[in-house]
């Protein structure tokens, strides 16, 4: 049997992740009632104009009661604060997740608050360099990997949750919350500090954005990314990423003293090493 | 008036770069008669067979007589041998173009075999990971910055390259083959070597590639390129490289200092000004 869905959604931010989300809950063919949640005039104006969602109070004790689920679709920081700030506004009943990609300090919040009963954490990896309403869409979350952390006391939610991301097309796959973020130092925050790393010594190079090939803009995207966003990503990090990031230099010094060396068959095999693990997916 | 066209284009190398303009070439209202030469059956067949090209002759005697332009669409030190091993081969008023990324090897070698009165090189900014006759299209070159470079005894037939690269939907700048050499470090090696670094680092620590967000799928496709193609631009490639790759890594490094120390209002900062490089460019 399908676990239950949810028919009262709240969802806390309107951005690219928590508007995508109500987008794609509204397009389904029974949706449930959305309401949302934001300090953003432009984002609640422009939701409500778009019946993306059903109500959008301006005070939060309107916003909570009745409420299957809520969803924080806010940063990391911002999720932290206002799970303090909504956590004797909640109904008893309501359901929590989050959309944040570090999970251990959620859940740990989430602990300290006494809600671990009914917190399952949630990492859609579907971010982009863009962000706001603006650059919400239906579809973001169509096959995307969906990570999700609950307590032993939550497991019980974890169906219905994997129900919520299963019907706008996300694949939920269970996870420890800190080897989870151990993770994410690697294939999400080392990639996008190597983005910025690599746009400000061609920006200072004097080089402008469009004088850059199509690699080099695939590898300069990411540099666009939201700064304050990142912030609290980057202050809650894993030490893991400090090691991540000493070997991607490594890495790079190890090169350039092949190619200043005119070692190029050792650059030649390193790359068709390398080259296989890319090819290898088939997700190009 | 429109310069005279190219009526009959042998193309040396029949890969992504030679098979997508063969293709471009061929989906023109008026299409020239197009000959291929490549050391590959497969690529050939599948030429003959699609009728992207006319004439696939085996023997390279058989493959220059008549022709107005040779496009060499070989790696770069193929290019360097091929000019060598043809010259004798070469028709007296065939204009010759080739489609390196590097440019003062192939225009110094010209000039070695007496061919600089007409020889103009191309290089389209439109690479990709992959390669071969197989992830040919038409369409590679629509919208593409081309960089063009002549001595100026082929200045004249400049404007003939710019009309063949126009009808196929590029966008010529005519430079200095060394200032252009000196960019290309920048703007195109460095972001390949950085993009293998960063693929090495993750495959050693483990990761599969799936295992990445979209952000490191965008940083590690370059990783997949052609390492001998790879090998013979890094031969060739200027000493500012090692320059860039120095910075790239010093950056990473400053990065990793920061968020180590917990200076995370000064990564938001440095990410706020290259995020405006990033953003300042509308072609995202």
């Amino acid at each position: 049997m399908a676990p239950d869905p949810f028919s009262r959604v709240g969802i806390v931010g309107l951005g690219l992740m928590g508007g995508s989300l109500a987008r794609s809950l509204k397009a389904l063919p029974d949706p449930p009632m959305i309401r949302g949640l934001t300090l953003l005039d432009e984002e609640r104006d422009g939701a409500m104009r778009e019946g993306v969602i059903d109500e959008g109070p301006i005070d939060p004790r309107n916003f909570f009661p009745g409420l299957d689920l809520v969803v924080y679709g806010t940063p990391l920081r911002a999720t932290l604060e206002l799970l303090d700030h909504h956590r004797p506004l909640l109904d008893p009943s309501t359901v929590i997740t989050d959309l944040a990609s570090l999970k251990a300090p959620v859940l740990e919040r989430a602990r300290a608050l006494g809600l671990e009963g009914r917190y399952v954490g949630s990492h859609p990896m579907a971010g982009s360099e863009a962000s706001g309403f603006m650059a919400s869409r239906q579809g973001l979350y169509e096959g995307r990997r969906i990570w999700l952390v609950a307590e032993k006391a939550a497991l019980a939610l974890v169906g219905r949750i994997k129900g919520l991301w299963k019907s706008v097309g996300g694949e939920c796959v269970v996870t420890d919350p800190w080897d989870h973020d151990r993770q994410m130092a690697w294939v999400s925050h080392l990639p996008q500090v190597a983005s910025t790393a690599l746009a400000r010594v061609l920006a200072r190079a004097g080089f402008a954005r469009d004088q850059l090939g199509p690699g080099g803009m695939d590898m300069t995207r990411l540099a666009a990314s939201n700064p304050s966003m990142w912030g609290d990503l980057l202050r809650h990090a894993p030490d893991t990423l400090g090691e991540a990031l000493a070997k991607t230099g490594a890495a790079i010094e190890t090169m350039r003293k092949l190619i200043e060396e005119g070692r190029i068959d050792e650059v030649e095999e390193l790359m068709r090493d390398t080259g296989a693990w890319s090819e290898g997916n088939p997700w190009r």
